[in-house]
Order: structure tokens, then sequence, then C-alpha cells
């Protein structure tokens, strides 16, 4: 066993025999130490994120610190499936070749550089959103195109060369979704339970009034993400000067759009169309895409051949429903809580600006205990609403930019949304790289949302 | 789409609008239209098991016959995530090189003949199952023993030489898991619980009596299947004089027993031992073989690569998860129960031994519904025993026959037992061949239990 991978067992037994903190009870101590002790593991890259989290599941059971029922529920939980068949589809729409070929369209019109790639992956999120009320769909949408247009670069996992493009590009579509999805309030599943929740404070925000709020911010983060990714986490393949031309010759000897291609893109059309009905019909998101995944295996698209070497998918189905159910059982034991009402707590006395700023810092940065956006928005959203009135801050700025926090806080940690968990899935993308590029671009949108934003939501809203 | 295809389409729609027999509801009229079309689209080979299950689920939510809850819900259970972590062990086994050790020490002993490889497997099977109360975590020991068997003897999936030998060692084993368990009391979990459940009709029964009772049966139905599937399912190479010699050079060649075997044996023994332990210490299983992974891939044994290639564990997750979700939904909306009292309305006015023909072979054959044969147990055990002793059959035998009959027949179809599944996720076996052949063994078993063991329990019990 290699040092570090001691170190994380040392830090977790501390914590496991520390006194408890006053508020909490014993299991929410224990089950907080195993859960910390998995997140530190993947940072200091002890172990990668489904090994730490397989042992650390094993201990909250044999521990008794979680119940089987509770600790294994996270693997049947809807969203989080999605994401697995999402992922399976992907693989189908670059086996049709529809995949390639919107690649080389995007690469035809933009891909003189891989600058100018990331920001059209951005700006085509940006168009789709509002009509994607679930941003692990959306990154289901626009995953398998960002994952072709890298392959199609010559930029693959498998061959080791995920850094001349590939890592790049999906690094940069995970920070846009952060940014896409506070842009509008239809955007992400738990912004108009956040504007329910903000009315019952008397704050009414509108489709329209969001959109304004959120426009300047979205638009200054939208111009700074692709280019400082692109200054620190660079990919190796630059400018490509004659992607284009290659692309449009490539398209040429791809001929006419063939029969499988017709096929994948009716299915996805076809999910697309369920996905936007499902909340008049009450169809689950989940079982839309099991009936694609269907489709595209009836068809011979997709097959059990090509099943038996996803097997990735099936880690990340384990170490996110894990995380998740930890998740979870922190906030139904009252840690999450118990967290909130110590900030509460610290912030009495301070200036209204100051508690302000100390509020949506300590919102962004708790995130770092959640697997799920909407989970930490139903856990804390109103408690620090409440927090921020009483002591002074105007209610509005305070509801959006908490609002706007729970999306572009994402990327603070890999399951810090279930999009991000598609995205490194492929591989592309190592855990620890998303605690050091996702903290980064966490750190950068709160200085955008919270300096130009706030002025700006002031003064328009 | 296929004509198979079409049909099952066809067939599903007609069920679908048919109109409700008394005594059930819409909904688990509809569900059992959906569930019984998934099964025929197996046998008839119109989809592959997996291909089936997800289109089934996807309409039995979309339809609403189903909650999404209830019909993720089998994706966490703790016994279906055995069967998948035991998967991702076997391989470990395999890799570290303790399972060819294993293997070519048998094939040394036994291997003259296909057909003594294959008695040799039960005859381990037998002797330790008295010690593992789940036949799961059974299969999850042999099954890669018997994997290493067929992949050393030349015998694999991937270049298509499944059939060589693989094919019948794993339908052998499987075979053997259906009658060993019938053989002891602590052979598989429900067991005792149908002890307890007999105890209320003041039925007795000890581990002794138990053992004694499932004696002569157990060891005919042990020296027949073997050599019936020897005939009907038949290995290609059916002699192999030289193997012994040829195994015990390669062991030669091995050397001494190297750090990773160490390792993995050592890992396996203490999962052993937690998993024995587990009643007295509360140890969820599935804790202990996920603690078993962690272990092995801390030793890298097994590694992130390795998973990769496992896509087929996640397949078969999904697959089991659907059905056993469905299985039980029949079972909680009363379609089981309304089954079993259209039994007891048949058998009335018929002579005591018709009855128990009728109620044994009925039992047999409804396991074709369900996925688990604990949930069989708990659902009919004890109708059809009050039936049956309402009608004048003796208690014990009929008490001793149906617990042995939870037993044999789980092989009746692939999803019929957590073990089957496991062998099945292997590739050496196709589903619709365990409706064929599993379904001959089943008859093999219920006329061997039904004729020779009605005697024998009647004579020493």
């Amino acid at each position: 066993m290699k040092a570090k991978q001691f170190f994380v067992f040392i830090f977790g037994l501390v914590l496991w025999f520390s006194p408890v903190p006053d508020g909490l009870t014993l299991q929410a101590w224990h089950l907080f130490s195993i859960f910390i002790s998995i997140i530190l593991a993947v940072i200091i890259q002890a172990f990668p994120i489904f090994t730490a989290s397989i042992i650390g599941l094993s201990f909250s059971i044999l521990t008794h610190t979680l119940e089987p029922k509770e600790a294994y529920g996270g693997f049947s939980q809807s969203f989080i499936l999605l994401i697995i068949v999402a992922f399976l589809i992907a693989r189908g729409v670059i086996k049709s070749g529809l995949g390639k070929r919107i690649a080389f369209l995007i690469i035809k019109r933009f891909g003189k550089s891989s600058l100018g790639l990331g920001y059209s992956i951005i700006a085509a999120d940006m168009f789709i959103a509002p009509a994607f009320p679930s941003n692990t769909a959306r990154s289901g949408v626009l995953f398998p195109i960002v994952n072709a247009l890298a392959a199609d670069s010559g930029s693959k996992v498998a061959d080791g060369t995920r850094k001349k493009l590939g890592a790049y590009l999906m690094m940069t579509s995970m920070a846009g979704i952060t940014i896409s999805s506070a842009m509008w309030l239809t955007a992400m599943a738990a912004n108009p339970a956040g504007v329910k929740m903000a009315a019952e404070f008397g704050i009414n925000i509108t489709f329209g009034s969001w959109t304004l709020a959120a426009f300047l911010p979205t638009l200054l983060a939208f111009v700074a993400i692709p280019w400082v990714l692109f200054k620190i986490f660079p990919p190796q393949i630059k400018q490509t000067p004659d992607a284009p031309e290659i692309a449009k010759k490539e398209l040429e000897h791809m001929g006419g759009v063939h029969k499988n291609e017709y096929i994948m893109g009716f299915t996805f059309i076809a999910m697309l169309t369920l996905w936007v009905l499902s909340p008049i019909f009450g169809f689950d998101k989940t079982a839309v895409a099991f009936l694609g995944l269907g489709a595209i295996m009836i068809s011979k698209i997709f097959t059990l051949d090509d099943l038996a070497h996803e097997g990735r998918a099936l880690g990340t189905l384990i170490w996110f429903g894990i995380l998740y159910s930890m998740s979870s059982e922190l906030n139904h034991l009252g840690f999450m809580s118990w967290l909130g009402s110590h900030i509460s707590d610290f912030v009495v006395g301070y200036s209204w600006i100051n508690v302000y700023l100390m509020l949506v810092i300590a919102y962004v940065f708790i995130h770092y205990f959640f697997v799920s956006q909407t989970a930490q928005m139903l856990a804390l959203f109103s408690v620090f609403l409440g927090v921020g009135i009483d002591a002074g801050v105007p209610a509005q700025l305070l509801a959006f930019m908490l609002l706007f926090a729970t999306n572009f806080n994402a990327m603070i940690t890999p399951q810090g949304s279930s999009a991000n968990v598609i995205y490194l899935g492929s591989g592309y993308i190592k855990s620890n790289e998303v605690y050091k590029f996702g903290g980064i671009i966490t750190l950068l949108n709160t200085l955008i949302y919270l300096v130009f934003g706030s002025f700006w939501i002031v003064a328009v809203v």
C-alpha cells in the first residue's frame, strides 16, 4: 500500500474516533468521516474515485453506519440511470456515423482552432438550454457530439492521446453547462423549484426577469471560460488551420446520409420530443432513454457486443450511486442543516454586504459535500435566503445569486452534477483534474457572478 | 424488424387489450402482458434478454403501468448487486492465476473426460453447500473455477469456442446448484424461512430430517444430471485422455504460488469467513463482496481497465433488475395469489395423490413467472401447503416436496435464480438454451424427486 493510501486510512480513522461536534449524532459524524475520506482520497490521488467509493461503501455498511437499503438506494435513482443510458446511446451516435457528421460540420465551420471549437460547443449548449429542463439530458445530447469531435480530431482515450484535444473540449463543455443552466429558468430541473421557494419570501421571479438578471454575468463567463481553460488546461493541438478543409473533404467522402444515421437521428429527435413533452404526460425521462436505447438495439446500431465494452458505465453507476446515497443520507441525518445553522450563527452582527458575500461564498463551497444540485437547493436555499434577509441583504439580489450559484458551482467536484459524471465517464478527464480545474472555474464563476452580476442585478431588475 | 419481433409486439398488444380476467386489476393484467411478452421474446429468440427487458421496462413506465421508483427498484437490491460484484471478483480470480491453478488441479485429478469434470464440479458444490446459506454467493465461488476450467481447456466465448467445453460445464454447474441447494437446509437463503412457515402447520423439520429426506432423490439427480446434459447438450470435446498430464506439466510450469495468487486466495478466504459469519454480525453479504473487490483493486489484481471490459455485468444488472422488479410488482399487485387461488379451486374434489401431484407440478412450473426463489416461497408455499393438507395430502411429505421444489425448479428460466444469472453473464450459455435445457433438467428433477423422493420420504422420515 502506498503512503498516500495509508494516509487516507489514518485520516479517516482519526476523524472517526474524534469527539463528535455538538449538535451532530454519532452516526452523522461517522458517515461524514467516511464521505470526506473518499473525497480526500480522490483529491490527493490515493485511489481512483471508483475504488475509494466501493471501499467507503463497504466500511459504511459493515460498521452499520448505513443500512444496505440506504447505501444501495442510489443505484435505482432515475436520474442516475439516465446518465448510464445516455452513455450507451452516445456510443450509438458515434457508431451510426451521425456523431462524425455533426462533428465534421462543426469543424468545417469553427474548426480553425481548438479555442474556436470550445466556444462553438458552449454556444450550442446555450442555444438549446431553455428547452432542456434537465441538464443531465442536455449533457446526454452534447456529450456524444463532443466525444465525436475529439475522436475525429485524432484525440482518443484508448491510445493515450486524450490531452491532444478531447480533454480540453470535455472540460469546456462541462464548464459550459454550469453557466447555460444558470442562464435560463428552464435550463435546470431545480431552477423552478428555487423560484417557488423564493416566492415564499415574497420574491417574484419570472422567466423574463431571470433571463435579464443572468444575462450579463453569463455572457462574461461565456467569454472567459473557454479562454481560461485554454490557458490553464491547454489542448496539445492549438491551431488547426487545415481542419475545416479536411472536414469538408471527409464530409464529401462520407457522401449522403446513411440509413443508420437517419435511424439514429430520428431516434434522437423522438427522444428529445418525448423529453420536452415529459412534464405534460408525466413521462419518466429515463424510461424515454431506455426506449431510445431499445430502438437503436433493434436496428443493430448498438449491439450486445458494444455493451460488453461499456464497463466504464457500470463503474460510473456504482461510484456515483454510492456518493449520491451517502450525500443524501448526510442530509437526512441533519449534517447539512447543522452546517447551515453554524453559518447562520457565524454571520450575525456583520454588515449586509459582508453577510451577502459570506453567504454566497459559503453556499458555493458547501457544494463540495453535495452530490445533487437539487438536494443542495432543497436543503439550504431557504435557510440561506432567510438568514440573509434577516441580516438586511436585499432579498431579490440574494435570491438570484443563490439560484445562479446552485448552477455555477456544479463543477466543484466530479460528482457535483450528473452532467459532470457523463463527461468523466468518457475517460477523457480524470476526477482529480475536475477537483483542480473545475475548482478554478468555480472560483472564476463566483468572481464574475458576484462582482459583475451583483451590480448588474441591482441596476436592471 | 423481423417477423418474430413483429409477432411479439402483436402478441403483447392482443394480451394488453384482452378482457381482464375476473379478480385481477387492469394494472396487474397490463404488467402481466408486458412480462410474458418479454419472456416469449427471449424463448423464440425475437430479442436478446437485455433488449427485451429494456423495451418492456420503457413500455411499462411510459404507460404508467409501473411507477419509475418501482420499476428501477431492482437495481438497488443487495442480492442483485452481489451478482455483479461476484462477477468482477471472478475476473480477479482468473487474472491472478489462482483460477488457473485450481482448474489445473481439478483437471489433473478428474480431467480424463468432460463428463468427469462435470461430476467433479457438482461434487465440489455439494461439499461446500451446507456452509453457504446463499446460493448466489456459492455460485460466485464456483463460477470463477468453472470459468477457468473452460478457458484453460481452450474453450472461450470470445473466439467462438464456447461449445467445445465451457457451455457444457457451465450448464452442469448451474444444474448442480439446483440440487445442492435442495440437499441441505442451510444451502439456500429461503430454506430456513420455508421450515419456519411449515412449522406454523405443525410440521417439524430439522437439519437432520431435511438431510435424510433429501438424500436419495438428490443422489439420483447428482448421478443423472451430468450424464443427461452430456447427452443432450454435449461438449465438442468428450475425451481428454492427455489432459491430466498436460495439467500436471502446466502446474510445474507455473511454479510456486505467486504473490497475486496469495493475495487473491487470502481475500477470498476472508470473504468466505465474513459471509459465513454474516448472520451473527449482521454483515450485508454484498458489502463484504465490495470490500473484497476493493482489496483486489488496491493490490492491482483487478484494475479500472479490467472494469472497462466488464460491460456484460452492466447488462446483467439491468435486465435482471428489471425482471426482478416486474416479478415482485406482479406479486404485490396480487397476480401471484390470484394464480394460486385458481389452482386451489381447480384441485377441489380430486384424490390426495392427484392433488399432491398437481400441486407440486404447478408449484414447479409457476416458477416461470418468478424471478426470485425466495419470493415464490413467500408468496405461494403456505397457500399450496394449506390447500394440500385440506385435501388430505400428508403434511410432511408435501412440505418437504415443496421445499425441495423451490430449489430444484430454479433452472426453469434464465432469471429463475440469481445463480443462473452469474453463469449466463459469462456468455458461455445463451438464455434460450436455458429455457430449453434448463427446462429439461427441471423436468428431470421433478420426475426424480416426485417419484423416488416421495416414496423415500414416506419410508424414512
